[in-house]
Protein backbone atom coordinates (compact mmCIF):
# COMPACT_ATOMS: atom_id res chain seq x y z
CA UNK A 1 0.00 0.00 0.00
CA UNK A 2 2.53 2.34 -1.30
CA UNK A 3 0.03 5.85 -0.04
CA UNK A 4 1.43 5.03 3.13
CA UNK A 5 4.34 6.02 1.72
CA UNK A 6 3.36 9.49 0.93
CA UNK A 7 2.14 10.49 4.76
CA UNK A 8 5.44 11.91 6.59
CA UNK A 9 5.07 10.37 10.28
CA UNK A 10 7.23 12.30 13.53
CA UNK A 11 10.18 11.08 15.35
CA UNK A 12 7.81 9.15 17.22
CA UNK A 13 6.03 7.21 13.94
CA UNK A 14 2.68 9.35 14.24
CA UNK A 15 1.28 11.59 12.19
CA UNK A 16 -1.55 14.24 13.51
CA UNK A 17 -5.61 12.96 12.48
CA UNK A 18 -8.55 15.50 12.26
CA UNK A 19 -12.18 13.95 12.60
CA UNK A 20 -14.66 15.94 10.89
CA UNK A 21 -18.13 15.11 10.73
CA UNK A 22 -18.86 14.65 7.49
CA UNK A 23 -22.28 15.86 7.06
CA UNK A 24 -22.34 19.25 9.53
CA UNK A 25 -18.80 19.78 9.26
CA UNK A 26 -18.05 20.40 12.78
CA UNK A 27 -14.74 19.37 13.57
CA UNK A 28 -14.28 16.55 16.38
CA UNK A 29 -11.43 15.77 17.53
CA UNK A 30 -7.68 15.61 16.83
CA UNK A 31 -5.30 12.47 17.26
CA UNK A 32 -2.74 10.29 16.44
CA UNK A 33 -2.29 7.55 14.19
CA UNK A 34 0.48 4.99 13.32
CA UNK A 35 0.68 3.31 9.85
CA UNK A 36 -1.15 0.33 11.08
CA UNK A 37 -3.83 2.59 12.01
CA UNK A 38 -4.17 4.43 9.09
CA UNK A 39 -4.29 0.87 7.64
CA UNK A 40 -6.85 -0.47 9.43
CA UNK A 41 -8.86 2.79 9.14
CA UNK A 42 -8.77 2.56 4.87
CA UNK A 43 -9.52 -1.36 5.41
CA UNK A 44 -12.17 -1.46 7.82
CA UNK A 45 -13.57 1.93 7.24
CA UNK A 46 -13.63 2.66 11.04
CA UNK A 47 -11.79 5.50 12.44
CA UNK A 48 -8.52 3.94 14.07
CA UNK A 49 -6.24 5.85 16.16
CA UNK A 50 -3.10 5.69 18.26
CA UNK A 51 -3.40 5.81 22.01
CA UNK A 52 0.22 7.51 23.22
CA UNK A 53 -1.04 6.86 26.60
CA UNK A 54 -2.25 3.12 26.15
CA UNK A 55 0.46 2.76 23.66
CA UNK A 56 -1.24 0.73 21.43
CA UNK A 57 -4.15 1.18 18.47
CA UNK A 58 -7.33 2.65 19.49
CA UNK A 59 -10.45 1.51 18.22
CA UNK A 60 -12.74 4.49 18.48
CA UNK A 61 -15.81 3.70 20.19
CA UNK A 62 -14.50 0.32 21.63
CA UNK A 63 -15.35 1.54 25.02
CA UNK A 64 -18.09 4.30 24.10
CA UNK A 65 -19.72 2.40 21.43
CA UNK A 66 -19.04 6.02 19.59
CA UNK A 67 -18.00 4.38 16.42
CA UNK A 68 -16.89 6.65 13.44
CA UNK A 69 -17.42 5.66 10.30
CA UNK A 70 -15.03 6.88 7.50
CA UNK A 71 -16.34 8.58 4.64
CA UNK A 72 -13.30 9.92 3.25
CA UNK A 73 -9.22 10.51 4.18
CA UNK A 74 -7.48 13.28 3.32
CA UNK A 75 -4.04 14.22 3.40
CA UNK A 76 -3.01 17.68 3.44
CA UNK A 77 -0.06 19.45 1.10
CA UNK A 78 3.27 18.50 3.76
CA UNK A 79 1.54 15.00 4.43
CA UNK A 80 1.79 15.02 8.04
CA UNK A 81 -1.96 15.67 8.72
CA UNK A 82 -4.61 13.22 7.73
CA UNK A 83 -8.44 14.15 7.85
CA UNK A 84 -10.76 11.89 8.66
CA UNK A 85 -14.31 12.62 7.18
CA UNK A 86 -16.53 10.53 9.82
CA UNK A 87 -20.33 9.82 10.35
CA UNK A 88 -20.14 10.09 14.17
CA UNK A 89 -22.17 7.32 16.02
CA UNK A 90 -24.05 8.70 18.48
CA UNK A 91 -23.03 11.95 17.80
CA UNK A 92 -21.11 12.14 20.06
CA UNK A 93 -17.17 12.25 19.79
CA UNK A 94 -15.74 13.68 22.89
CA UNK A 95 -15.23 11.95 26.06
CA UNK A 96 -16.82 14.72 27.81
CA UNK A 97 -20.10 12.92 26.47
CA UNK A 98 -20.04 16.31 23.78
CA UNK A 99 -20.63 16.33 20.11
CA UNK A 100 -16.80 17.58 19.57
CA UNK A 101 -14.10 18.02 21.73
CA UNK A 102 -13.70 21.99 20.94
CA UNK A 103 -16.50 22.78 23.43
CA UNK A 104 -14.64 25.83 25.06
CA UNK A 105 -14.43 29.16 22.89
CA UNK A 106 -13.05 32.23 23.67
CA UNK A 107 -15.31 34.57 25.12
CA UNK A 108 -13.51 37.66 26.15
CA UNK A 109 -10.43 36.77 28.70
CA UNK A 110 -11.26 33.33 29.28
CA UNK A 111 -12.96 30.04 27.56
CA UNK A 112 -16.38 29.49 28.18
CA UNK A 113 -18.03 26.19 27.76
CA UNK A 114 -20.57 26.66 24.63
CA UNK A 115 -21.44 23.11 23.68
CA UNK A 116 -23.78 20.77 25.77
CA UNK A 117 -22.98 17.55 27.27
CA UNK A 118 -25.57 15.57 25.22
CA UNK A 119 -25.19 11.81 27.26
CA UNK A 120 -23.31 11.77 30.80
CA UNK A 121 -19.81 10.18 30.52
CA UNK A 122 -20.80 7.69 33.47
CA UNK A 123 -23.04 6.08 31.12
CA UNK A 124 -20.73 6.24 28.11
CA UNK A 125 -17.71 4.41 30.06
CA UNK A 126 -19.94 2.11 32.84
CA UNK A 127 -18.13 -0.65 33.07
CA UNK B 1 -4.98 37.24 29.73
CA UNK B 2 -5.47 34.10 32.02
CA UNK B 3 -7.11 32.03 28.91
CA UNK B 4 -3.58 31.73 27.61
CA UNK B 5 -2.45 29.32 30.78
CA UNK B 6 -5.31 26.75 29.64
CA UNK B 7 -3.35 26.10 26.83
CA UNK B 8 -1.27 23.22 27.02
CA UNK B 9 2.38 23.98 25.23
CA UNK B 10 3.89 21.17 23.77
CA UNK B 11 7.79 20.69 24.65
CA UNK B 12 8.35 23.98 22.28
CA UNK B 13 5.73 25.48 23.63
CA UNK B 14 3.63 25.20 20.36
CA UNK B 15 0.20 23.79 20.32
CA UNK B 16 -1.44 22.67 17.09
CA UNK B 17 -3.87 24.75 15.54
CA UNK B 18 -6.49 24.29 13.09
CA UNK B 19 -7.89 27.07 10.60
CA UNK B 20 -11.37 26.01 9.44
CA UNK B 21 -13.64 28.37 7.03
CA UNK B 22 -16.45 29.70 9.39
CA UNK B 23 -18.96 29.92 6.51
CA UNK B 24 -18.41 26.12 4.85
CA UNK B 25 -16.43 24.59 7.56
CA UNK B 26 -14.04 22.96 5.40
CA UNK B 27 -10.68 22.58 6.96
CA UNK B 28 -8.36 24.71 5.28
CA UNK B 29 -5.00 24.19 7.05
CA UNK B 30 -2.89 23.29 10.33
CA UNK B 31 -0.27 24.89 11.42
CA UNK B 32 1.48 25.69 14.74
CA UNK B 33 1.31 28.65 17.22
CA UNK B 34 2.87 30.09 19.95
CA UNK B 35 1.77 32.28 23.43
CA UNK B 36 2.69 35.23 21.65
CA UNK B 37 0.36 34.45 18.25
CA UNK B 38 -2.62 33.43 19.96
CA UNK B 39 -2.37 36.39 22.24
CA UNK B 40 -1.95 38.81 18.61
CA UNK B 41 -5.01 36.62 16.76
CA UNK B 42 -6.95 36.77 20.17
CA UNK B 43 -6.35 41.08 19.94
CA UNK B 44 -6.26 41.48 16.63
CA UNK B 45 -8.83 39.11 15.28
CA UNK B 46 -6.22 38.01 11.82
CA UNK B 47 -4.70 35.15 12.28
CA UNK B 48 -1.14 34.56 13.56
CA UNK B 49 1.05 31.34 13.68
CA UNK B 50 4.21 30.09 14.80
CA UNK B 51 6.29 29.11 11.66
CA UNK B 52 8.79 26.49 13.16
CA UNK B 53 10.54 26.76 9.49
CA UNK B 54 11.50 30.77 10.04
CA UNK B 55 11.41 30.00 13.61
CA UNK B 56 9.39 33.48 14.25
CA UNK B 57 5.47 34.82 13.67
CA UNK B 58 3.83 34.21 10.76
CA UNK B 59 1.12 36.63 9.74
CA UNK B 60 -1.34 34.62 7.37
CA UNK B 61 -1.35 36.15 4.25
CA UNK B 62 1.71 38.55 4.93
CA UNK B 63 3.07 37.44 1.93
CA UNK B 64 0.14 35.75 0.10
CA UNK B 65 -2.29 38.35 0.75
CA UNK B 66 -4.30 36.26 1.86
CA UNK B 67 -5.16 36.89 5.12
CA UNK B 68 -7.50 35.33 8.06
CA UNK B 69 -9.94 37.22 9.55
CA UNK B 70 -10.45 35.09 13.06
CA UNK B 71 -14.58 34.97 14.16
CA UNK B 72 -14.03 32.28 16.66
CA UNK B 73 -11.29 30.43 18.59
CA UNK B 74 -11.75 27.09 20.48
CA UNK B 75 -10.20 25.10 22.79
CA UNK B 76 -10.20 21.31 22.94
CA UNK B 77 -10.93 19.28 25.44
CA UNK B 78 -6.97 18.27 26.25
CA UNK B 79 -6.06 21.97 25.58
CA UNK B 80 -3.39 21.39 23.64
CA UNK B 81 -5.12 21.74 19.63
CA UNK B 82 -6.67 25.16 19.08
CA UNK B 83 -9.68 25.94 16.52
CA UNK B 84 -9.65 28.82 14.42
CA UNK B 85 -13.10 29.75 12.49
CA UNK B 86 -11.69 32.11 9.98
CA UNK B 87 -13.27 34.22 6.96
CA UNK B 88 -10.23 32.98 4.77
CA UNK B 89 -9.38 36.15 1.90
CA UNK B 90 -9.44 35.48 -1.40
CA UNK B 91 -10.85 31.88 -0.54
CA UNK B 92 -7.25 30.39 -0.65
CA UNK B 93 -5.31 29.03 2.32
CA UNK B 94 -2.91 26.63 1.03
CA UNK B 95 0.50 27.69 -0.71
CA UNK B 96 -0.28 25.59 -3.97
CA UNK B 97 -3.23 28.09 -4.52
CA UNK B 98 -6.16 25.83 -3.25
CA UNK B 99 -8.60 26.48 -0.87
CA UNK B 100 -7.68 24.09 1.35
CA UNK B 101 -4.26 22.04 1.89
CA UNK B 102 -6.09 18.49 2.21
CA UNK B 103 -6.78 18.45 -1.37
CA UNK B 104 -5.38 15.23 -1.86
CA UNK B 105 -8.15 11.84 -1.02
CA UNK B 106 -7.39 8.44 -0.44
CA UNK B 107 -9.29 6.70 -3.43
CA UNK B 108 -8.19 2.82 -3.29
CA UNK B 109 -4.30 2.55 -3.17
CA UNK B 110 -3.45 6.12 -4.42
CA UNK B 111 -3.94 9.80 -3.33
CA UNK B 112 -5.51 11.46 -5.80
CA UNK B 113 -5.57 15.53 -6.02
CA UNK B 114 -9.60 16.38 -6.18
CA UNK B 115 -9.04 20.32 -6.00
CA UNK B 116 -8.32 22.29 -8.51
CA UNK B 117 -5.17 25.17 -8.09
CA UNK B 118 -7.78 28.53 -7.85
CA UNK B 119 -4.36 30.72 -8.75
CA UNK B 120 -1.06 30.15 -9.65
CA UNK B 121 1.41 30.49 -6.92
CA UNK B 122 3.79 32.08 -9.12
CA UNK B 123 1.36 35.14 -8.78
CA UNK B 124 0.53 34.61 -5.21
CA UNK B 125 3.99 35.07 -4.10
CA UNK B 126 5.73 36.93 -6.73
CA UNK B 127 8.07 39.15 -5.42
Amino acid sequence: MNWLDDVVFDERDLVTVIAQDAASGRVLMVAWANREALAETASTGQAVYYSRSRAKLWRKGEESGHRQQVKEMRLDCDGDVILYRVEQGGGIACHTGRESCFFRRLDGDSWRTVDPVLKDPDLIYRK
